[in-house]
């Protein structure tokens, strides 16, 4: 690794995801990937020989766990900052994925990268609108957790980036359902919604979406992903649900029927 | 019942709601009433000397069933069909409920009830946008199904029609979630929506949604309804899961919590 890159990060971590499948380092203290990323990752319906682009990649743990679980694709990766995007490299060349990270904004991407069109975009855009929330001491994570661009632009660049019939696949906050859905309007249709539920009985607070490029198909939702088992939360790895440990261990592939 | 009402319809039927509390004459052959008005009003959080308006009356079944939970309520109805607005007075009368029925197009109310605000707007608008379906022999079932009003103007008359901080409450198809999310972005907030599946692990298939009029709380989507016990469908009125047992024949209330 550069020595940039360990100065610019108080503390690295190396983590494991996919049950030791996917080695990824990333910063202790600022925006950290977690299972919204493996999730995101399993609901790819990529296949073996794609292009794949990811907007907002992190240090790449959502492209990685894709790459683990589908052999040769061809990753794109975009983050606009340069900590991360070397983090992001390193990661790459140690879990042996074809990953081309590009520091970049994404509403300026390079003029090589709009050229290119990709089966799959996928994205787990900043969480918080940065305006309505407050600033951390910690640059790199304000930008990951409450990024500067919005919603729409997020979607409408990875719009633009579709092969006809490509799909763009995220995952985001259900209070920002809406404004995702808003955005949805120009290009893309067969929109399929998932909510993400932690508990049976309980409200979602996450979602994954699908959209097709040019799609004609009505609007759908799935039952929710019910993540723990039981009606409480006991605080332990363990009360995954099985069908939930499957994709956050073994890979599992989560699908878009009902 | 004015013969001219009879006359329009070939067969008039008497259905009972919430356990015979509610009686309606509806048309046989046309548009029917049925579990989706009674969820509709089972959804609306009205309190004894408030108004209420639903738009697209019907026969009046949804605001029936809403006067027979809360007593006292000041009820206006407003449908475009001449007969089913007959109808609507006529179970009004047999229902003993204050219900104003005003026989209009929601895109051109009269004058008087433009100068009243409600405490609540109600309405189960057309599942179907006509342009995109067959037109059947019934033009009464057409306009009912498939309405030639589009769903932004529903939603927009109805929100022009609110007190400030008064409730939007609707059940739609879940196909036109993007749709109805759309076009609430006006004077409404603090959406909630709550879908509704016919068994567990099953997509939903329509949703309610309340709205409220300058609301800011944030979106947020509540755990499915189901309607059905067990996994496949058996055919009987019996299969109804007892909570929405309780809903559909002792008219209990269905709460925004989860």
């Amino acid at each position: 690794m550069p020595r940039s890159t360990l100065a610019a990060f108080e503390t690295i971590t190396k983590d494991d995801f996919l049950g030791r499948k996917v080695k990824v380092l990333q910063p202790k203290t600022g925006y950290r990937a977690g299972v919204d990323a493996v999730l995101l990752a399993a609901s790819v319906e990529a296949k073996s020989g794609q292009r794949v682009l990811e907007l907002g990649l992190g240090v790449g743990t959502a492209s990685l766990c894709l790459d683990a679980r589908v052999s040769g694709l061809s990753l794109t990766g975009v983050e606009l900052q340069k900590n991360y995007a070397e983090l992001a490299r390193e990661n790459a060349d140690t879990n042996k994925a074809d990953l081309t990270v590009i520091q970049a904004d994404l509403t300026e991407l390079p003029s090589e990268l709009r050229q290119v069109q990709f089966a799959h975009v996928i994205m787990n855009p900043p969480y918080f609108d940065r305006a309505e929330g407050a600033s951390s001491d910690d640059p790199g994570r304000d930008i990951a957790v409450g990024g500067a661009t919005d919603l729409a632009e997020w979607i409408s660049v990875g719009a633009k980036r579709l092969l006809p019939k490509g799909y763009l696949t995220l995952i985001q906050r259900i209070e920002r359902l809406p404004e995702v859905l808003g955005a949805t309007n120009v290009k893309l249709g067969s929109i399929i919604v998932r909510p993400i539920a932690p508990r049976t009985g309980r409200s979602p607070n996450l979602f994954l979406m699908q959209a097709r490029h040019s799609g004609r198909a009505p609007f759908r939702m799935l039952p929710p992903l019910v993540m723990h088992e039981g009606d409480a939360h006991e605080g332990d790895f363990e009360s995954y649900r099985s069908d939930v440990k499957a994709i956050l261990r073994d890979g599992a592939h989560l699908g878009w029927d009902a």
